[in-house]
């Protein structure tokens, strides 16, 4: 019966029906003009979610991962040089990527739990005075430690060194959730997916692109074919697709827009920042612990959460799920067994949020946590009522 | 976005995925052997869920009320003598149907909140030397008042009359999810409906009917053609029906029917009451009282719900819909803007229900309630979460 | 692998994904307002289907043969006359209805294959010189035998006996799919259902009635409740129903709507009626004949078609649908074994229909028919393809 | 109206409504129990579609490219020799994929219409003394001429030259539609898809990998990260993912293998080659010609049928397409504008099959191509009715 409980991973995300029906199509001919009417106003449409009028959006049938892989791909050569800086889970796995593909990695190691740091990129790229540093790879939402990271102080401090990098941006877990400003920030290659924000089933990375990486993409050595962007813009410029699309998911991201664009963007980041406020009060009132180190750097899509010493997050999230039905991300990787995370975007409406923060208060009180039950509950619905003029509501 | 909130209104349900799959087919042939089958199993496996095998199940593409006239037209005639008590809407509605197709109804008149009246019957039907009442209609569950009846009280009261009129029960609200033993209660006629227990769509009126009844059908003089259960019957020894079936429908109670025996009845009865008992906790918990008298009258489906003095239910569930997107069921008749309602039955899990409580005390914050945010969840919690012996969890 | 097929029995028709996904909606609250905005304007949209302004559209949950009962029900008391022409065996099954409730009916018994005899309505209604006939009852879509009726006609011959009787009509298998003029031709009753030209599921019963019906309703004595439009136009006003309504058949109506105002209703019978003499010249290249004694009669939503002498139509249907899971109409009643039927009505294609005729001349090839295989579908391509003047295709 | 008409797309094909409903589904959490028990078991179960026991399937969220460029690059190093012949838009497709990633591609040119040489395979391996070609890429069934391969054949060549370069195959195309035996050809990797054979939406690339082909996994230089099979091989071990998997397919190829095997495979294979042969009696009927140079070499999931000369293949499709609502595939590279193609793979009826041959009839009539209406439908009748003992029926 757990199919009718939200569940609260940072991602995939609840899929709201109206999704799972446009995504409930048969089989079109993907050489047809109905495909072509309906993918081309896809990829212009999805420029507003990335904030970008300069930039091209390139989407392939894979995860987030493999938007990662081309990004590095389309734009560097074996041998160049990409900084970045280790915080979280994904951070490190975008590392392994870069190293698996022959890149030379200058890493910044940073605690898990802090964000990207602006200052030290600064200085990493003004020691670099032969600009041998081809990008800077940030994690704009680290969805192991539900951070959020400043993307326009480290493309402020790109170019306080006066550094001719790319930036490159992973905003798979903060795409359509949190404000992305891909022009204004300056970010040459942004990399989200279909299974976050846009509420969709996993299966398509999605990709902003800014003239100077479709620059880069010329002298471009790494091989590649099915993550090509040559090949992918050939197509996409008469409305097709270098091989077989996920055509339901086209359909299904042509709804995502129409659903976002009539929220509204704004009241989808507002949203986004009541909910996560909500289950933050709730932290509080537990007496728990952020893995974020400080509010600047709190997340609006997922909240990782240290349990007390002597505790096993593991053995929280298994009880959330095996005795309630409902599921809550895992520690990963430096957290695992010490944080649980509750993601919390996407399609969420305030009920569904107290329902996850009734249900792991009830997790807690059964492995004896000495949290008292209805304590956070109260104090998000404190929070999120509508009597709370702290907590402006957007028109859902 | 509200879909995704469940609803707690006392029917329909929420239509948990696989029964909206299951009645999401394309049109079929309902005089291929398909169709029958689908169709006779269907039948015959509905009696379980009656409590009966002497019964015969008998389908109408209607509602629960198309239910009662197909019962009253089959089995009496006008100017038939029929005694009823009437506690609630639902008991009203009945008797206004008999009044409309010119039975004699003799009415027992209790105060909302009662159940039926056991010994009240008894006097009637031993005064009845005559035997002109010819049927005795009850409502096992009321839904406009969250009371429960017992009927196995009334078949004893009837026998200690020895009164020869017929049982008809009105299940429409308790079937599939409360106990219901047809045979060993004698009850003539009873009658459900798709969408509350069976957690389906509206639209079909299911009626179980004991040979006594069908016997009665030989003598009515009632008009009927719609609901006559002899063209029925006819139709469905082979597999048929005598006119356009409601074919999603059935193919759902096939579904419906199957989740039910997977669960195992004494399993899902066992949900309700848990769920149930966790709402009225929380009722406790709030100082609130419910309209039904005392816990014998409880009803593990719904429970109605006072209001304090100088408050509006309406306003309260208005509320609920319009604040937080969760609908809850309004006071009917003498309830109205009395009382609201909470309706637990169906597919519903712990965590649904403590979302619909999370949203009703924050509606009653709203509304200056002087009720404290989180008491009736962590009241409810505390009784439902693991650790608590008295609330046995069946294996979901 | 059926599901894939189309049927072409009569009705229920094909249902498009549009409408199948525009009822696989979660339950929602009917008495919120979300519910109020949607069926207050379904009914509104309706009363362009009939062909109304002056009427009011009725639904219930239910089947045609129960929108008969409502007719029936809420305008006449019992021993009313009524004039019935038999001719198929729907207007038989309405006879039928109207002898058990009561009603003294005056049948004109014509053969199987005619239409409805506008002329002997006539003198039957000059000869009533007391008005005793209280309604006239017609089929206009007679889906046993394919045949049309001129309603037009009947009209005409009420008015030049100038005779006050109510006219009924039976549009079941006509409405949304051929021209209804419910104002213009004076019906005061038109009977319909969801599963025909609305290419939805079965369960609703749709009503169009007249002011002159409703002043019936005043003093028509047969008992109804469930049927009861007093009841049912009361909640109609505030956008509500007097009890549980069939919602996600009310979405599907609304879908459907927009689906056939889109088209445009003119392309919608337009569509139907080339489709249909696509099928007619498929029969004609057989050396087969229709049940539809001459072309006025044919109707462009069923093609009923007589087997050759010696032939059993059953063992063509059988054959059909166990050696190539098409579903075919079978001969009803006096029909039975002697003709078959080729629904052809609803959301259907060219395609849709050649595959059909392509099935059907398999089937009579396995059984010795002496049809020659694609000899029909030849005759049916020439009509339907672009090339053809005589066939004007809509913008579907 | 045209997703109810079927489409003849070699590729991606009709879903049958049952698996549309099971990727209809919610998201589920991927780290939990349901996941594992659902996806080890599809992993295990495909491995009888490939005929392996010995071999291991890994996926992934991507197309069918996406699997070639994954067998690719975890096997081969940058300047490995391959050896590949080219006859077709998908074995170019292979051979430029090889070259972008840096391989020494020996190249045998047959003309468009042959199959794989396997004769000049075993000259080019008997030549390679210093066994420097490490792998031989063919293309079982290329799609774009409806050629078909022996691939035993080229495992006997290979075994004649005694050369151990390893077999990959492309069976994007016929996987799960024709016969197939990795273990008994000896094949190292076969690459497919979900949205062939399958029947499911595009976006999950199915590979066979033989033991030897992971043996070389271990020395393979070519950067990957995204399809590398360490990561999820490893991740596979324990039931789970290295990244977010496409939970919907998963959940689709567990149905669509119970389909497979409820109709059994054998059975699938004989109603693929049924209707093949019903397509090909009508484009003898037709007077026209396969692309395919000799019966050996037909296809039975597509055939590519030369248009007369003077015509424009893709004039007719666009016909089709604008005119009737069918899809059939484009002549690609060196056939376009000379050929078109019918796809006729996957879950497909007789029915359906005759509906497309109907179809491109009445365009090549509004064509002029001289081709009289109904002769392909009437061969491919008298191939596939019940009457035709050449053609046997499997239980459908």
């Amino acid at each position: 019966m757990s199919d009718q409980n939200p569940l609260f991973i940072p991602g995939p995300t609840n899929i709201p029906d109206r999704l799972r029906n446009a995504m409930h199509i048969q089989t079109r001919d993907h050489r047809a003009p109905d495909f072509v009417e309906t993918f081309a106003p896809v990829l212009e449409d999805t420029k507003k979610v990335f904030g970008t009028t300069a930039g091209t959006v390139i989407t392939f049938p894979a995860s987030g991962t493999g938007g990662w892989e081309a990004a590095v791909c389309n734009t560097l050569s074996p041998g160049d040089k990409v900084l970045v800086a280790r915080y979280g889970m994904f951070s490190h796995r975008w590392i392994d990527l870069c190293e698996r593909h022959g890149l030379d990695v200058q890493i910044i190691e940073c605690p898990w739990g802090a964000g990207a740091p602006a200052d030290r990129f600064e200085s990493a790229l003004s020691a670099d005075s032969g600009h041998e540093i081809k990008a800077v790879l940030v994690t704009h939402n680290e969805t192991a430690t539900g951070v959020k990271s400043d993307i326009a102080a480290v493309r402020a401090a790109m170019d306080a060194a006066s550094h001719p990098a790319m930036l490159f941006v992973d905003c798979v877990s903060s795409l359509a959730s949190m404000p992305f400003e891909m022009d204004a920030w300056g970010v040459d290659i942004a990399v989200s997916g279909s299974q976050k924000g846009f509420m969709l089933a996993t299966g398509m990375a999605i990709l902003g692109v800014s003239p100077k990486a479709l620059d880069a993409m010329q002298t471009a050595k790494l091989p590649r074919t099915f993550f090509d962007f040559r090949d992918m813009m050939g197509a996409n410029a008469s409305g097709g697709f270098p091989y077989t699309p996920p055509l339901q998911l086209i359909y299904g991201m042509r709804e995502s827009l129409k659903m976002l664009f009539e929220e509204g963007l704004d009241n989808v980041y507002a949203r986004h920042h009541r909910l996560a406020e909500g289950v933050r009060r709730a932290v509080g009132a537990w007496g728990l612990e952020l893995v974020a180190k400080s509010p600047d750097l709190y997340s609006d899509t997922v909240s990782a959460i240290y349990v007390p010493d002597g505790f096993d997050s593991n053995a929280l999230t298994d009880q959330a799920f095996n005795q309630y039905g409902v599921s809550f991300g895992i520690g990963l990787g430096e957290m695992n067994g010490r944080a649980f995370r509750i993601g919390h975007l996407g399609s969420l409406t305030d009920v569904m949020v107290l329902s996850g923060l009734a249900t792991i208060e009830m997790a807690m009180a059964d492995l004896d946590y000495g949290v008292e039950l209805g304590s956070g509950v109260a104090a998000a619905q404190e929070y999120l009522r509508a009597g709370n003029s702290a907590s402006v509501k957007s028109a859902a």
